[in-house]
């Protein structure tokens, strides 16, 4: 359907992709200063967010995403309709072929994170991290080492010490997921219009066809400044999320899933595939790859926080890495290298910014979808912002 | 200090000692009608708890405690404070030598649990798991040891299968730790006095120097009762608390530890290690050992509810039982056995269970501990009822 | 290349394709009964084979391979030499869409093994084990998914409890592994004639371009029967081997790569990458998906015994299954289900039995590889039999 | 039994352990020069060995070793016999109490190793690590801490980032084991006596009452220098070896055990607890926690040339740490840290290291050890040196 083939009748899928893309790229030009956030309605948070409350927050990070919607029948092959797409994180933007200290934690492995087994062995991340739909995760994999191919200084290098990290969650209640409809160009797209900067939320990205408590959801994402006596640090965090059921919900405390008991997916959506959360969590401050799964597991108390009890067919995944620990691909030449690391009086604060951080991020990503409908008709609604304000007063 | 060699001027000891075993031993005649527990001060908790809200709700599992309170000066090695004890939990009775399936998780590992290793590797726990101070798990685990010596049918079988599983956390800020006051005697006496019914709370066992968000804590338990299409079943939790800052206290969601600022330890006190929690979770419902590592984990997010951060140097150690799968230790003879489990479809409301009945029963601890002096005369108060009444209802 | 596109001058690409394919589906026909295998050379292994020396000595496994072999011009695409392909092992036959308790163990993580997280987390595995190059993971682990679209009688109720299971090793210096040459369709080829019997080893499926202490190498199986009191079990191992230096090479006790140090691979080759190894391992008996883990460790012992260390950069994943513990994907349906396990006299030998079978499939590869020349015009040496007869004799 | 009290009729007793200590304190003056190590028999092994070919050639390194020998009815306790002890590594020597950078690794998880979740949640490895046999573990543990007590600057500070590392294996087929002999005071002798030089091998230690392979064993110990182009390191390996059948025992590559086939344990003792391996690996190469746990998986690999299968009841355990990371206890002060670490060239020769060096150490500790006849009667036989030179001549 999004081939480079070019067709007559696809002008309104065109259009479509375009202001897809445009929305994707240049979210803070259309709708950047008027879209609230969760900490816009008020709704209260611990700790200090960065400039940009985003994962972008630490420096060098970089963020892409390609969104995919279309419906069916705007393509040759009758599928549809498309409610997908893809997200990239570079821990040192794209054009760093350096890897970072990283490591990673599964909450509930009900889904997958190529590329794990490196990092858990080499306590080191090479390339992006992308989010996708669990479906086309292997095209998204096959992509990244295809766009390595045609870029990488060295791609025999970066291969030896790395495959790609690819995560996924489940939007086949929205989108045609079985019609495979990520290709490898819209991956190439997402890693080459990576940017800092604002990061868009809720309905784009691989966060496109995303639901949570079974509200419309998607990308989410937060950032922590935390100063300690050792230095000050930034704890940035990007969530894909989309699990949980309604009477789950816990925002800063209260269970508004028990108070907001309508506005429910449309009949056959509900019983489906309870979903899964991907959250990635980006920090400056120098830990060592096993000091960084302490972090990622501390995602799993934010998560606790907003009511989730990692169900049973959730994919939980975690994964954390730290920009102030970077070494080259090459580093089979000789010579001794060295990784930094805080002290504990420095740790706790990072761990509680990890909680805070992934804790708005979600809600982040609850407050910034919007209403979607998609495969068989079925929609699922955006949180509404005035009464969730509401439930919060109370 | 507690050795069986009688000396003459023990007899103020040996009240206090009788008195502590008294009330241990019989919470529920002399204090258990009067004592609130956590809902008793209306404090809002999900799920339907069993008929003691106890760990005991499950069938068959038996809580002993030894409680040693002494002063200084009340024995013959001039030493002391003593506010320490020791917990155990027998899975199916401290008449059984058989094994229950069972996993553990740490959440973080700045503590010890003794026989991890077996338990990992066979997925079965034989004997009781104890809980008791930093420094007594040497002369618990080798207590334990000389107990199946004198008492197991076949010790040597028993010890190829399992060696004993001993966790702790610090009370050295109330108690004199570095006197090494618990002996094996004291194990014996818990181990012998194990039984079913009510479970005392708070200032006892293990957990009578122990203390959590700077306030007096110690032993606390909960259940949870989850019907199914495929069953009805308990899950039952008990811990020994003994983490965390004032200002990270949340309970049913509101942020109670920064509403009751004052009432902090006495001087010296707050800048101390920031301890650790043991949550032993107990359920009839059948589960595979990998199953109950996945319900162990789930003990981290009912932690996440209260607030805890699972600090840097906290010991947060979480071990899960099913006495639904039971082996003898002769597991070496000839033919097949099998372990039995529940479908999905119940899975998700045992991890419910796990998640409530662990905040439930870190709350219980709170509720029922009383104010206590120790070592250097610091004192940690109980948390006010009345206000903390008054903070909720707000 | 081997697009259903058809083009005139393919005639050579096809008959090379359509051999491969005879080779593969028939090679007890064509070669069966003159190739020797390491126990035909007289070399001395432990233990007793079961009829194939095969994993398909264990009932109901099935494997598939798919040998693509072409050189450059023969395609469109200007790209070549193909030196590559995707085997796949079904547990229980590719019309089985049940699953069986499994565990994987990582000796070395430089690797990839998809779909990882859902066998560490329900401890089943469903649908085959693929293994193919490192590049075309993505590409075959999409191909699975669909065609469980097309073929499974609840695709989304699979893909609930599991996500397609793809490992890899490097073909890169015999095979041109950038030109992404193993397509949708070649994959559905190998699930579709998956067989019992006996497996074609060496140059096939995904071991085609492969090689081993710098000779060649690729598919090798064995299998052991052992006799205990609880019953008799078979345990078969198929392995995909491209790992190790010449000097590392140990077959039965005879530091062979030693004694052979000519025939090494030619100019260039012998300073890249050194590899990795995927060892499958299936068995009839009883065992939990932990005991599994357990049994999957003991492949590294096999391993062990034949040179390797284990290179840094070795991806040395290793997975295990027992078709005696089957379950529905629908196992969230009320009801309890059982796993059976044999008692612990029963499972030293099964790991005596997976060590065994270890050693023998890897010097299975290796005698039945057949010397091959690829990119850049690299040639890779069989390892010459009468030689190695003669180094074992002294 | 070898309580301060004095008795008089204990003066044979008193000559025993006299010998004892002096044995282990000074043997390379009593018996060094003569007593044969596996090299000396002209056993082959790959690799360098440093100048003592000990774990003590890695600079910093110092063991201590008790021992107690003693016979039934020579205490007032009338019981024993005594054949058991403690070994102790302290890898920065007894008089720091800095951390050094540590891993473990468990292939078999019958047994204990206290205090490895704190390894295992920090990377770091403060205090000995203390061997002794398995039900005296307990009173090691305690008496380490009571050690601390009276010697460590800030004990408190210290038992914040550690517990006591105290790993075991059973020699209750020659000790009256349950007769529980060591005291807190033997460990405060092997501690205080801990040292660098010359390690006393064989009936020593933990590893007096030991055995492997159904030959008398116990301590062994060997070194390795890899020179790489980043530098020139030392890994030394010290094992307190107890288990295997003997039909499973491989020297150097040749089936030992199927040649040598009497000098079997007398009646009854063969068919018992097939036993476990404690490995201790040390190395002055910079390696990160992660990277030390891949050393230690290696370990795994050089048991396997033994023989040895990781039998199902064998609690095979070992622990690697780096003497070139290390920290202070006080590493909660502000202030940032760095560990280094070596490139990937410099990886593959210490893994090679490590398994030469287990290897080695465990045919050292059967070469060392002497003919002992211990409970109820029973002899196990030292490895004859001329047969098993024979053996391997053939």
């Amino acid at each position: 359907m999004f081939n480079s083939v070019s067709v007559k009748n696809f002008n309104y899928l065109k259009v479509i992709v375009s202001l897809c893309i445009c929305l994707t790229v240049f979210p803070h030009i259309i709708y950047g200063e008027t879209k609230p956030r969760a900490r816009d309605l008020g709704i209260p948070f611990e700790g200090s967010p960065g400039a940009l409350n985003a994962i972008t927050d630490v420096a060098g990070v970089e963020v892409g995403h390609t969104t995919l919607i279309a419906e069916k029948g705007s393509s040759e092959t009758d599928r549809g309709p498309v409610r997908t797409g893809v997200t990239v994180v570079f821990p040192q933007g794209r054009e760093s072929y350096n890897g970072v200290a990283a490591a990673r934690f599964v909450l509930n492995g009900a889904g997958e994170l190529t590329g794990s087994e490196f990092v858990d062995e080499f306590g080191v991340l090479f390339g992006p991290i992308a989010i996708t739909n669990t479906l086309s995760v292997g095209v998204v994999r096959d992509a990244i080492i295809e766009w390595y191919r045609d870029h990488a200084p060295d791609p025999l290098l970066l291969l030896s010490r790395s495959l790609p990290t690819v995560g996924e969650t489940w939007d086949g209640e929205l989108n045609d997921i079985y019609g495979f409809h990520i290709k490898k160009t819209h991956v190439f797209s997402a890693l080459d219009n990576a940017k800092t900067g604002p990061v868009a939320e809720g309905n784009v990205g691989g966060g496109t066809g995303m639901t949570a408590y079974q509200f419309k959801a998607g990308i989410g994402t937060s950032s922590r400044i935390v100063s300690t006596e050792t230095g000050r640090f930034t704890v940035g965090v990007l969530v894909q999320a989309n699990y949980g059921w309604r009477h789950q919900l816990i925002i800063a405390g209260v269970p508004v899933g028990k108070e907001i008991t309508d506005l429910m997916p449309s009949e056959g959506a509900q019983k489906k595939h309870d979903g899964s959360i991907i959250i990635v969590i980006a920090t400056d401050a120098p830990l060592l790859p096993f000091q960084l799964k302490r972090v990622a597991k501390r995602a799993s108390m934010g998560l606790a926080r907003n009511g989730s009890i990692a169900n049973d067919t959730s994919g939980d995944i975690f994964i954390a890495f730290s920009t102030a620990n970077s070494v080259s691909p090459d580093f089979s030449k000789p010579g001794i290298s060295s990784f930094s690391f805080i002290p504990h009086e420095a740790i706790d604060p990072v761990f509680s910014a990890t909680i805070e951080a992934t804790e708005e991020a979600i809600i982040n990503a609850l407050i910034a979808a919007e209403t979607m409908t998609g495969m068989n008709g079925m929609t699922f609604h955006a949180i509404p912002h005035d009464r969730l304000r509401a439930v919060l007063k109370k």
